[in-house]
């Protein structure tokens, strides 16, 4: 038996990964689908464009799309593709009602008792939810992934924080997809680099460090590094490409580094990458359309670690960095018994 | 009366530039022209594949193109397009038979008596010029310019020397134009970045500090800066856009930073553009369609200047970068009389 | 002293071409500017993002925004960029008032008794004029010139009209730019074609026959030619390329069809290209990138003419398809005595 | 038991794409790849470098490269990837020595004896090999696929022969995989379109005819219909899409076309599509990015069937338009029992 779960905004390019992570899910059952009005009441292939490569999958073309209304969500997981402003507004009245939310929206990252967590890094923060129900008073609860540009990096700066990371400067190459479909217009990017995406480094900066903090039983204390993010909207479709330079106090070699890349285990759920870091050793590699796909975009594909310490890191923003974040926290919380 | 120059590889893709700028120079006149032994004889229009978007110039469509040999160029001044290895033969050859040589190989760059110059950062080197010749026993001498990617960042971090700078950390992404016609391929290079450039990030940290070093008129003492770079490749024609994080001793703020940009001198020669470093006040300025023209191609773009401090410089990587650092040596040295 | 010339729609894509090709322009002088009513009361630096890579014409930068209003334009001529829906309502009430309207929408093209007209290609169709003016009673009057994939087309179909053209099969390749800064999304045309523009092929294939017609002095008898068109959106910013397959009553060569390309005539005014067709025998041209800047983006080039008669033709869309094909009718009114 | 093949030119684009459809066949199994002179001996994961964006097929990681010799490929069929001047020479050894080859080089293509085969389209013309191996002594044979920019086209053409199809206009938009991995420099096809791909359009126009012709039993007669083709070079990685024109003597509806498309029969073998054209109904497809892959590669995707008859075509140019199509030939001559 599945665990029934709706997706909220399941129309827009997040959503539409959601849609197709989900489907055929081991232990997921998609039964509810919302959008907003004026798609409400259509079929799922009549109220959405949909726009990747795979076809619409069967089990929802058919379904109908409904409000992002509690009661009219019939499931018991809600995933949430809303953006921002709409999530501040809707997680709530679905958390209260009972629903486990997973959202990947930035409303509630950065709030004391919301948990933000990568199952890989910092799965014992999950212990906010009952401080979270608590305070809040609600029957269910929400749970958040970080930003599409936050991912990769803090995955690749878990294992260095052993080697006392203190420093770490960042830019970012990020593909056109993490704007939404019409968030950047051709003529905007076309033979063309914006060296700037609102908010970007600033979540970076903030979320990088409660997710490498330290879950004390209360709340999250901070990771006291200095983090400095400069982030660039490139022309590729998929993939978010980082340079990263990090001081840590015990100044390990390359070769330490690689080490505990390598190292670095999976939470071994369905849709866990066996390898969340995987270390290339060929001087051009990662490459952002050869290696983005890496275990169905799931895996952070690290290479030219040198001296410095100085490497380049790879995630797949819309699934890695989306979508594929809010599926493994909801598995890795029904592993933990938490669903 | 105009000096006769000649350019040395006039056919690939900085040998164009150094057509297309030298057409129609008040100081200069293109008197020779070389190419690889296939097209010696032809006119240039028939041994070239013209590539850039202008016309080709009438003064140079009915030119022979001749060998790479001090005794088939007739002229005063060469400049060099040669890659680096053949330049490493050609280039002494014509120094030796009393030519200057402005040359934007890199054969010669780091040698102790030759002068690596950006005329408005380092004018002075121009003085290892006697050394060279002393020591070398040449009638003429060889002027280097640095590597397309060195240029604007070290036209930045001139500036900067003035508060005490003594730690960068830059990531580029540089244009295609850079690899030269043929470098990279297409299938390489759409929908994808490549995190990787040969030689490139040594060059611009070593470049950098001979650049930024001061002459005691005996020889360059090299700058005390730690420089990390890291290179990239991403789609876009031309303009290398540099993502620089620079440590000041006396941590000026953003403005003071802009300050000295907006203040730094031009040269005043002809191809010298009136703003060498133009400060862009908008939150995403510089982008590189935008802005790699800017003064003909030979101003560096600066923005998002930040605390940090961090900012975005970008410059036309074959103009600024390369056949106009070249030309802008050979006005520089007519300026100061050496020519 | 210049005619006083006004811009509806200022802001946009075209808009902004218009106040790139009118600025500095012998004949016109810009004294007013139109834009939305969110704008108005701006000046034209701060209602406009400017996103050409030439810098923002100095006599425009502090010009006021106004509405769409004929009380409030003050000048001789307006030049309207608007989109169709609006250039539907607000055009009319210009030419009541008494103004001149060159208008690049695509409102009134098909009108019987307003001139759609490409100079070199049939302007005696201005003697539509008199027809509209007495019909309309209005004491201004409005004249249109084509779409942008129509008019690169029609100007080299023209001199074929005398070889019997009857059959024309088209299929184009244009730039995003054709659908405004905000039409085409990144996310749908990196690394991809898009088979279809909206009402494209139905403008080719009406105007063309419109624009090729004889103007009896009463009316315009369209052409009788079986045109059938293909239209693709393609990853270029600029410049709109056809490829062109044309039938013949007297069956030319390709030389002679050369010939007529060659031989057609400009109309000798300061915007006009002095070879509206220019003809190129390299095997691999015209390019979009290479060539859509020939005489500042004017005229048409055309290339690998064979037997067939097949051949490709390219124009700059935004400037000889869109506001430099205003300009130009507002010219040849000008020099015909019109205005 | 699965039949031992082999792979002739296995390292460059297309030979990788044979390596990933042959990788786990359910009838074929590789046992020799074969390389240029300076990577025989080597391992294909150190002679070969990947760029395709699945991993190398473990079964080949460790395999030795060998010469193109008959004696040192040990297999009973060979692919061919080779150059069209190096399989002009090589193939006919191999031919002679009993092997059975199945090549997309394009040298014997045209030759009388020698089919030229789509399994959907002409299966029949197989009855050549007899009269090949008499005429020319040979133990084994050859089979040829078409150009990767015509076999798209005729498996449209195919089925609208039964209304007396007469004539065909053809504009293509090729991807750059189709030069193969070093044929379109980035500087080339960044922002551009080149309207030129040299030998392309004389292919389609004569492959066409001899696969839409009819085999008496001892030779092909070709079709009579006059095709005439432009070919352009976009900047996409995969996928030939083509607008086409098409006259046929019975004049049927868009309706009737498009039934026949869907009518249109799989051979149903292992790398058969199960609709070898896919009739979409939206306005706007098929897209390049979108539908190349449509059932692994190997599908054809129409769309915009209108009156003219007018309609769109895409295939993927290196699996359905090369290495796929070799694959598909060979699975036909061992279903008909041929191997």
């Amino acid at each position: 038996m599945r665990y029934r779960v709706g997706i909220l905004g399941s129309t827009g390019a997040v959503g539409q990964r959601f849609i197709q992570l989900l489907s055929s899910h081991p232990w997921f059952e998609i039964t509810a689908i919302s959008a907003s009005e004026r798609n409400v009441g259509k079929k799922y292939s009549e109220g959405a464009v949909w726009r990747l490569e795979t076809p619409i999958p069967e089990e929802v073309t058919d379904l109908e799309l409904v409000a992002p209304d509690p009661k009219k969500m019939d499931c018991d997981i809600v995933f949430s593709a809303l953006p921002s402003d709409e999530a501040k507004k809707v997680e709530p009245l679905f958390a209260e009602s009972g629903f486990v939310v997973a959202s990947n929206a930035s409303a509630y990252r950065m709030e004391d008792d919301i948990p933000l967590v990568i199952p890989e890094v910092n799965a014992d923060h999950l212990g906010l939810i009952d401080i979270q129900r608590k305070k809040r008073k609600w029957d269910g609860f929400i749970v958040t992934n970080p930003n599409c540009s936050t991912i990769g990096l803090v995955i690749t700066l878990k294992p260095l924080m052993q080697f006392g990371l203190h420093e770490v400067r960042v830019v970012t190459m990020q593909a056109v997809s993490g704007a939404g479909y019409e968030g950047v217009p051709s003529m905007a990017i076309l033979d063309n680099i914006i060296p700037y995406i609102a908010k970007e480094e600033e979540k970076i900066e903030t979320e990088s460090k409660k997710l490498l903090g330290e879950f004390d039983g209360e709340k999250v204390k901070f990771a006291e590094i200095d983090i400095l993010a400069s982030c660039n909207r490139v022309p590729v479709i998929d993939g978010h490409l980082e340079a990263v330079f990090a001081r840590m106090h015990e100044n390990p070699t390359p070769e330490e580094v690689k080490k505990v890349f390598k190292d670095f285990r999976s939470i071994d759920t369905p849709s866990a990458p066996k390898h969340p870091i995987i270390v290339r050793e060929e001087v051009d590699r990662p490459q952002t359309r050869l290696d983005r796909n890496a275990e169905n975009g799931m895996s952070v594909t690290v290479g030219r670690v040198r001296e410095g310490i100085r490497y380049i890191c790879l995630s797949h923003n819309t699934i890695r960095g989306a979508a594929g974040a809010s599926v493994l926290n909801a598995e890795l919380m029904v592993k933990k018994g938490i669903i």
